[in-house]
């Protein structure tokens, strides 16, 4: 039996845990053994929910306890989540998390200290939430050099687009709707100004080139300034206005990486990805292109993203997935001023 | 160093020797090891081509080889495939496949001698060619109890409804045309009567409910009876027209399974996926819907699948993927005519 620790008790510690509960029969069959919960960490008591008996206040319980094999970050950012996961990982447990600050900020060192301790550090619910996206691109297009990566990346902001698009609405109009209905935050900085994104681009990236880029070295806009006026042009030329993240490399073998606003014809498939969802299309020198598309966030799509990872992290626990990835100076990214596009300028 | 033999040498074999060539760099990296192609069995020579060196007419020799430990069969059909996948399982190597006939018709039989030889039977090819779909059903959703599956399965039907839509064209007369450019084969039954849907749904249903069911309790219905008139309807009501494979569990715990056209509202993903393209969609009770999109077929697309799977024998070589099917019995099959759905009657 598999024994497993959620760290936070949030959005999606919670998922995890109604995930593992109620598809225990499925899981225990996918991972040939029994998975369990055995401890939720959080500051806060829960009286009301059916998972209360398993909360805890001390990290050091779960640090020290030699039968909690696989470990699940919940807590976002990069404060206790990154000591705990250190500590974790130091403890000879798998992690997965789904933090993408953390695995854009801190990848290269977690990823040393999983090798150096011979665990799994997994983090597939970091990029496009419930879509199965990192695993295909490590493992089903491993005979492909990745040419380009490009994907529409946050749900708040391609529905605050679609909105606008669809019904006509400025942006700060649709962005209080966005607030009352809970797709965006109070404050919505991460999504609108593309910062968001621009981790999980870095993710990408650093998955199919093997280089962890820094956040300051990526060109990032987000949708602030998109006005009723790019939207009318967009109409009149049969396009929707889409916030992509996007990684290639140039034909200098400098590396293209940057999140910004692109005019994008309607024929194109991810002209046609709406609302709250998301989709990545990677283009391989094999394949082609294809597209992953789907649920971006949410509590159950991305606890179902981190459950995968735990049963990988059981099915190889001794055999661990090795991630290589190194640094990315200045000079291997480009200067997104330089790199050959066709520019809107009003 | 890992060495591979490829069995037969059409288009897909030529392409996995390619795709073997060109990235093998990129390959060895993912594999932790250099992959090597070792043989390439065909009863032809190829005088003209780069690799004719590797080409060998005695299957003995791959079988009687220790240093070959994958093998990848490209000869197609359930002859002399399926005796030497046999033989390279019995053989102790692990076999990869993009043959959809061999995996639907005998894959309890091979998955058991995979078992018994404790190496890997894998077959990531054989659904929705370069599309990632069966590895991310099979280990990404890993916590979901799988709802539905429907694709597009089949990029030679899908090309002819294109058509047919778009340039309000008649059946016959797409199909000429789709085989003048190669997109059909002479005799284009096993396309455009469903059959090869059929096998394919029939692997993705074994995949995401465990049974393998039998081809001759798939009610399967092609393009063939499609007609101006239906077009014409669906061009009305806002629809396209496409061949589905679907399978889901019906409420009384029966699985529904078949192959059918479907008229498809323009606002479902899936209405937008034109031409050779594929796409399946998986409904999860965690992730929700999400979609699998890409080149259904073709020689360096189903090549980067094979490879893929290639990389995952080599690093599962101890360590074997646990593929568990059991066989369908007639009475967990629903009626066709008995399942609840919405009809077109002309």
């Amino acid at each position: 039996m598999a024994k497993v620790a959620v760290l936070g008790f949030g959005t999606v510690g919670t998922g995890v845990a109604d995930v593992l509960s109620m598809n225990k029969k499925q899981i225990s069959g996918k991972a040939n053994q029994e998975v369990e919960l055995k401890y939720i960490l959080d500051t806060r008591e829960f009286p009301e929910s059916c998972y209360n008996h398993l909360v805890i206040h001390d990290f050091a319980l779960i640090e020290n306890d030699a039968q909690v094999s696989v470990v699940v970050e919940c807590i976002g950012g990069c404060g206790v989540a990154l000591e705990f996961v250190r500590r974790c990982l130091k403890a000879g447990k798998h992690v997965v998390t789904s933090n993408k600050a953390l695995v854009a900020t801190h990848g290269l060192e977690l990823m040393d200290l999983a090798k150096t301790h011979n665990v799994n550090f997994l983090f597939e619910a970091s990029v496009g939430g419930g879509i199965p996206v990192l695993r295909p691109l490590m493992f089903c297009l491993a005979g492909n050099e990745i040419e380009e990566i490009c994907g529409i990346l946050n749900g708040t902001t391609n529905y605050i687009l679609t909105k606008m698009s669809q019904e006509n609405l400025a942006f700060a109009d649709v962005l209080k709707d966005a607030q009352d209905k809970g797709y965006a935050e109070a404050d919505p900085t991460a999504d609108v100004e593309g910062i968001d994104a621009c981790r999980k681009i870095i993710i990408l990236a650093a998955l199919a080139f093997g280089k962890l880029v820094s956040a300051d070295l990526v060109y990032t806009c987000g949708i602030t300034g998109i006005t009723d006026g790019d939207m009318a042009f967009a109409k009149k030329s049969n396009m929707e206005i889409k916030l992509f993240g996007r990684c290639y490399v140039c034909e200098d073998g400098k590396l293209a990486i940057f999140v910004s606003p692109h005019f994008v014809a309607k024929s194109m498939q991810l002209a046609g990805v709406n609302d709250v969802f998301n989709a990545i299309t990677i283009r391989g020198n094999a394949v082609g292109e294809c597209m992953f598309y789907g649920p971006g966030a949410g509590k159950l799509p991305t606890a179902s993203a981190v459950v995968g990872d735990v049963v990988d992290c059981v099915l190889h626990s001794d055999n661990r997935r090795d991630i290589v990835w190194t640094a990315c100076g200045e000079n291997a990214v480009a200067d997104f001023q330089s790199i050959p596009q066709v520019w809107f300028v009003r």
